[in-house]
């Protein structure tokens, strides 16, 4: 039998886990100082309230389970898996609508379980990070969420990143300026979003080739081949401000963006944001304003969001403002690991110090001797078994970079002391018990 | 459509959550203190891997996952959801042998799913906490599993615990050696259990009743009975040895227990515990020490554990020294909220200040002042809409349980000041922008 864990899914050691950790920790930490909270829902819901909430295609995608007892023989399924955690977020926002605070500010931290194709950097059981700011409808809601992942790419020491931001009825009216109808602006952004790796001439041929009329596909290749090289969002939003000029929901539009950009300028998001016409992020989805997130050398983003006001209030019956941003915590943690930049810290072992004792008479002492170390704040594992050579311990705390090995003899606990070896240096010194923990803390703490 | 979290399942809002997490923190601080590391694997293993591994009855509990695609009309599961953390860990030791330490100290806290009947503090999915030791025979290991869980105890603020200790083999002898026989030890430990319940007389009857003979039943219930009123472990442990004498496995348990008791008495599990030679917890799983923790007023354990050195090497196919304790974490977040155990800081809101202004031009001044009070390690909600009077804004903060408003008008401004007001007193005064942070900071760490 294969021991492997299922297909697209994973065991995640200790190493890995400490810098998922972290990652994580840095995230609650920001999120949190901005007043979200965190929510946590089953692995599994009713399967009614999974199905038909995500197309044909993810339907397809959602794991199953079947009824138990004398209903399984059926076959039939009762209960899936959790697909996103937007969906359980509706269902708490209906269900909870009388505890909840009007303003609910939450984030969710878990797995989710989709039957893709397993892939390089795609698994059927991964992550997802979700923050959501439900029931207002102010900019100082984008605004927020911007400046807050700013905090967090900027703790987890992501130098240079750019915010695209865009909005959805602007892009609309964009799209209308230029005289595409709206019943092709989806295929019109498939072409327009290939820009960089076809060129202008390509997506030329390809609008035509999608039905849009040669005015309209020349206009709106124009204006989004212009927008490339406006890196200035003030520019960008004048530009853009000026081609839906003739909008009303256009104008509307850009002045929701310009709210946006002037809030987020006392923030960490300030000078990272650009207006980005092209993004579109799933045209359905979505009621206002888009934003993703770049950084350099990576296809791809690290996370996106935006205002969608009609999603959440899909088992109430109506309408709740809703804006939020899910960051891509997979993606950070393969690109943090890839590029290195990780603190040293989480990749040291996990153990400050290893007690060792020489004879099986010395066990009770070497136990004690750790009680003493831990309340001086170490980590500390004792060798679990009697050691006269020190050949089996100092390969074990070797393998587990263990810095410090506290070893215990007859002598030492004659003189009330332990012999401290500093396992780079190999420099070993008697400490008196006392002062132990404080001699290994100054060495850990300098590593 | 219901919006209810499916049958045996739980949605957990922020307050719980704080709750839960503070109980976690405490757990993993503790065990890594003891250089404990973490582990995590998928949700749901293959079928094949889960089945025929809980008997029967754990067969019928398991949720098993239909196959996906043209496969689902078949109605087969190809997949389970985790129903413990043993056979999952088992499966790791076997799958990375030959990257884990020699010494495999890890532990687990993840959701498992069990499809049994839904009651008052049963679920349908409920997280373990498991810890274990792997690689090591040593009696080492079972002194640190009993120091570490009354460290975490101790933590916690259980100011009374016992943990109770018994010896897989101990128990066998001490049957064998009443006069019981081996075929018929499970039936007289569950007749032996009920003494507190039906008392003597009763559990003589039951004995009888399972075919226990005359002589074998007296002496096993007088030896049971005289047990119960010796607290002191080492008159147990005397009682105990000198009742097995005449078995060679017995006197090697009384010796293992008699290390184990050594060793702990430098630790924070000294004088927490009793021998129990009625504890059993499943005859069949353990090979050597078996421990459960019991606090006054609760029927149950907190958790236990024990050697079982025959288990954790069922993929690799030989047998792999292990001990281990599970911490029953949900049972401990039930009885630390009945009774009111959790510090203050856990229960109260997650917002420091809530800033909020007056006109709508301030609304970007005001998100600046939130960056600044964040700088100031405070956590910030900033009141997403204009209000002119203070109601809303209030009511708001009162809802969520906020200690401070920082109110930002026009005269504010203008002065490079903000009115803070603390809500509980109802006091107000203005304060300078650049030592605003200060104030909340000693008003809401006072509180």
């Amino acid at each position: 039998m294969s021991t492997k864990p299922p297909s697209g899914t994973r065991d995640f050691l200790p190493e890995e886990i400490r810098r998922r950790e972290y990652v994580v920790r840095v995230v609650r930490e920001v999120y949190e100082s901005y007043g979200f909270e965190p929510l946590e829902t089953p692995a599994f819901e009713n399967i009614e309230t999974l199905l038909g909430k995500y197309g044909e295609e993810g339907n397809k995608l959602i794991f199953k389970i079947l009824k138990r007892g004398e209903h399984e023989a059926s076959g039939e399924a009762d209960l899936a898996l959790r697909y996103d955690l937007t969906v359980p977020l509706a269902r708490v926002v209906a269900q909870y609508q009388n505890e909840l605070p009007r303003f609910f500010k939450r984030y969710q931290i878990q797995p989710v379980w989709r039957a893709d194709r397993p892939a390089r950097g795609r698994f059927r059981e991964f992550y997802q990070c979700d923050i959501d700011a439900i029931g207002s409808t102010s900019p100082v809601v984008e605004a927020e969420l911007l400046a807050a992942v700013s905090d967090v790419l900027g703790r987890l020491r992501f130098e240079s990143f750019e915010i695209r931001l865009n909005h959805r009825r602007a892009l609309t009216a964009l799209l209308e300026c230029a005289g595409v109808p709206e019943a092709l602006h989806a295929e019109a952004l498939i072409a327009l979003d290939k820009l960089d790796k076809v060129g202008a001439d390509g997506v030329l041929k390809e609008l035509l080739a999608r039905g849009v009329g040669d005015t309209a596909a020349q206009a709106a290749l124009a204006f989004f081949a212009g927008t490339k090289e406006v890196t200035d969002a003030a520019e960008g939003l004048d530009r853009l401000q000026h081609f839906v000029r003739g909008s009303d929901a256009g104008r509307a539009a850009t002045e929701d963006l310009r709210s946006i950009l002037a809030l987020t300028a006392g923030t960490r998001a300030h000078g990272r944001i650009r207006i980005d016409p092209s993004l579109a992020r799933g045209l359905s989805y979505y009621t206002g304003a888009i934003m993703e997130i770049a950084v350099p050398d990576l296809a791809g983003s690290l996370g996106g969001g935006g205002r969608y006001d009609n999603l959440v209030g899909m088992f109430l019956g109506r309408d709740v403002p809703a804006c939020g941003f899910s960051l891509g915590l997979e993606r950070i943690i393969v690109v943090m690991t890839e590029r290195d930049m990780f603190p040293a810290k989480v990749s040291t072992g996990a153990v400050d110090v290893m007690v060792t004792f020489l004879t099986n008479g010395l066990r009770a002492d070497a136990l004690k001797l750790a009680s003493e170390l831990r309340a001086g704040k170490l980590r500390v594992e004792v060798y679990p078994e009697v050691s006269p050579k020190l050949e089996k311990p100092l390969k074990y705390a070797s393998g587990r970079n263990v810095p410090v090995l506290a070893i215990l003899g007859e002598d030492e606990q004659a003189r009330g002391e332990v012999t401290v070896r500093d396992l780079q240096t190999r420099k070993q010194e008697a400490a008196p018990r006392a002062t132990a923990a404080d001699w290994i803390a100054k060495r850990v703490r300098i590593s």
